[in-house]
């Protein structure tokens, strides 16, 4: 891969002729994730070795925050069933998507001129009754593959990435060689970004500045195609300006390559927990609720090492 | 195990005498789920053999019927960011509690007179606020373990558990005999009654009638604190009256044995896979949302044969 | 009036033929509540005799009914300040249209295959931003008017009407005359069916059974159009199912007159006050939340003798 | 009444020494609505001179901004019953309390270390199922009574209340004279700071800021006791912080005097027709919600001149 930004064409080449439409079928709605065969998911238990597991979630975000302006609801009922016996409940509300909560994409939820997942309509597809095309609960039996993370901080020797220092595709294919892991069809790709060192830095909230969002630029869209993932986790999610005024940026894998992402996901303790054990590579799960026609789902990934 | 019926003295020994409280310190909030080490999670992942995936959830319960008078709720929005790009997003809003939803109960969900997990006191730790003892966000790193399902209608030559024949406690040991596995400590035990035909078979709805749920018996209580296991998931639950006049009957397990509840489980699919590949046991990944204070959480739990 | 039930070709000559579109102009959204001028609430006021107010609500509706299959939320949080002060504070989540809560229609909420009010296209207004054409917060001055309330049991000597006995627009023209009061353009009309003591006398709770709700019957529509009225308040609704085959029966004079509807309201209290002072009309207010885009809102209405 | 700033001793008895506490009884939850009587509804009738009717109501609050952490939600949907006909129907959830919904607190909203409204408990009677003392319910015939508008800005030549220039007791007294009108027991008193022309003036949104909120200042109690209103309704609300170091400035009067406070009102719009009527009264109609148990409602107040 050229060590060089590139141009818009480019980029919206990445996005039309490189994408994955028809690939599984005209009427898949599964995408990339068609990958997750009964083999990959054997493959992904066989990553698992000291059984340690990490939680990729942030916390359900009830709290109002300058990333998080519709804040989630958690309310309770305790209800006694006689003087001394009884039970809690609890109610959960949440528009999960945005920069506060962990979640997981659908296909259906994003668009650019050309039409959503393998070319359908979003005019006739998203409805008041939800998603009709490339809706959550397609991916019912979950995303459990094998994950593999890269590392940008520690890869650059910084604690975070910052506006003037995107995350760029060469450098994914310069952290992959270095930590010596591969990556394969129907894989998992995390890219850590250093979110919560940010945040603990004196920097503003990410997420709570839209002109202002390092992460990963449009670059990665060519390392991401030809990794051939099916799912891409980060913790910083697109740089953003994505600087070619386009609506769509890495979130464009979505409709193009027919992958799910993993937004705001917490990465920081699986980053420490792979230093540690010296690997890079484990099985993920990720387990959206079975909504039908739903855009995506609040998740709480875990990745077993 | 004797093949009669327990008396209450019998039942509430079950719950008192036989309970967990201080195994695993007196502070501890993971109870059971404290068998789930990084070895059972290798056990588990190797449990892993042809990658086929099931999901154990009903679908998210948005429409009212005669089980689900509280229904969830799920609406979108499509928001254009130029005339031919834009992005789909939904609310989900739940309270997941009752017998529409699959989910899973947190140590804090239920008492009796004795008090909460470890003897703590609903009336302090059950607050607005959320739960302050047992509450779900402390098994933040899910419940993956090793699964093992029995089959009571395929043992019993049947269709469904009807009220007139509960599930027994002996019966459990007899279908662990005969589907010649075994139970270990840290499993997740998963009890098909065949909820599914019974809907489908002219009987009301499985869970509108309160006084006539078919289901698991309380001698069942014995079995499951003999397992040693560290989650029950049921379809049809406890068998509702209890007949003993108690406000909690297998549930009771939360409280005295530190077990996790996976209620109104999807097992049909499952019982279906396990017969057709042979087996009884399996990975389950069980990944609820990480709400601090949370009571419990709706889930998609999947298996991997 | 002639004293027959009107024919299928009749009733939809009374919803296309007598339509009050174009009335107050083409693109007006207000509808017949154009006749609420400053003039009619000063006429309003000096209905006030003796200051008696009357709550036309139901209770918030959060307990699941079988008229209530979607009931609304109310959850509780209790926040301190310091040890010994603090707030309560509640959330309201609420689907208000259908049989449980006292709401008002608005000029957006329904409409036939000539369309919505004023002729507008249901496929271009109603969207997920909200409805574009007749919603609520066109009337944010709220529904301030004379009241005049129709008591049919009281009339017929009966508790309540029940299917067999509809309400037809020639007996509500008898009611008029024999309580000695006029109906006046600009009204609010409340018609009394005895919802209250239906429900109390061992008939399935009203509104639970869409093919058994007795209520004003289609025959109506004519008396509404004539007298020209702003309002329609109800207890029992349209007379379901309507006999005619046709989507909407009374709830046609929304989109054909303009005309907002008081849906489940509570009038049994009312008709005692009215019956008590010997009187007929009042000054009623219906001041719903000014929601930009809203289909309605649930309210408080109160009349004042 | 003196003009200089009360001692945090005198403040301190304003809100002990002259509390309603057992003025209606030691058992009554109307508090200071106890003098909406039907006289004075009929007073607040005679009122109306012109009819013009003016919503004091803000728009309902569903976009976020720094005045809203939690933002309402309103959501769609669109029901076909054929083809050509349907109905729309939404969604709203709003926890109104705060800085961005026009509402109105009932009795139960706050406390201090002498307690609730009457002296209850707030530990005891503020419960998870909801208000059990002061709750809103009890004024389920709505607040209708005569409105006074005090034009704060008008009286001082400027546009808005500032920091530096809270607004005192003293100064109420000037402006119920200079505007020539009298406070009555049972008014409801509407204090209009000029909140929108701040808003528009550059500062930061009103109530997005804890530290800076300018408002009425605790001297204002005196004026409040003394004038024997059951509802003071303002748009700029306490003067944040209040000076004193308490808890609670002039939201005291709620649990020390029985009012019902009508917070984040719309008052230039009724500023504006009072002034150009030449008037200070009016009919007031607040139709609260009728939520058994809730803490207060959001509300369309709408004046008639």
């Amino acid at each position: 891969m050229e060590r060089r930004v590139p141009t818009k064409d480019e980029v919206l080449a990445y996005l039309k002729e490189d994408r994955n439409w028809g690939r599984w079928g005209d009427d898949d709605q599964l995408g990339a994730v068609n990958m997750i065969t009964q083999e990959k998911r054997v493959e992904a238990a066989g990553m698992v070795k000291t059984g340690r597991a990490i939680s990729l979630s942030r916390e359900f975000p009830s709290i109002p925050a300058p990333n998080n302006p519709t804040p989630a609801i958690h309310y309770m009922k305790k209800v006694y069933r006689s003087p001394t016996s009884g039970f809690s409940a609890d109610y959960y509300g949440i528009s999960y998507h945005g920069t506060a909560t962990t979640h997981l994409d659908a296909l259906c939820h994003v668009w650019d001129e050309n039409g959503m997942w393998n070319g359908r309509n979003p005019d006739e597809q998203i409805t008041m009754d939800g998603a009709q095309w490339g809706a959550v609960h397609h991916w019912k039996e979950g995303l459990i593959t094998r994950g593999v993370l890269l590392d940008v901080p520690k890869h650059r020797g910084g604690a975070y990435v910052t506006m003037d220092t995107p995350i760029h595709g060469w450098e994914l294919e310069d952290i992959v060689k270095e930590q010596g892991v591969e990556m394969r069809p129907g894989d998992a790709l995390l890219v850590y970004g250093g979110r919560e060192i940010w945040n603990a830095d004196g920097n503003p909230i990410w997420g709570s500045d839209p002109l202002a969002r390092p992460g990963l630029h449009m670059s990665c869209l060519r390392f991401i195609r030809e990794s051939d993932i099916c799912l891409l986790g980060w913790d910083m999610m697109d740089h953003t300006p994505n600087g070619y005024d386009l609506s769509w940026a890495v979130h464009g894998s979505i409709f193009a390559y027919g992958i799910g992402l993993l937004d705001n996901a917490l990465l920081q303790p699986l980053a420490e927990a792979c230093a540690e054990e010296g690997r890079s590579e484990f099985m993920i799960t990720i387990n959206p609720l079975r909504v039908v026609g739903g855009t995506g789902s609040p998740v709480n990934p875990v990745a077993i090492l």
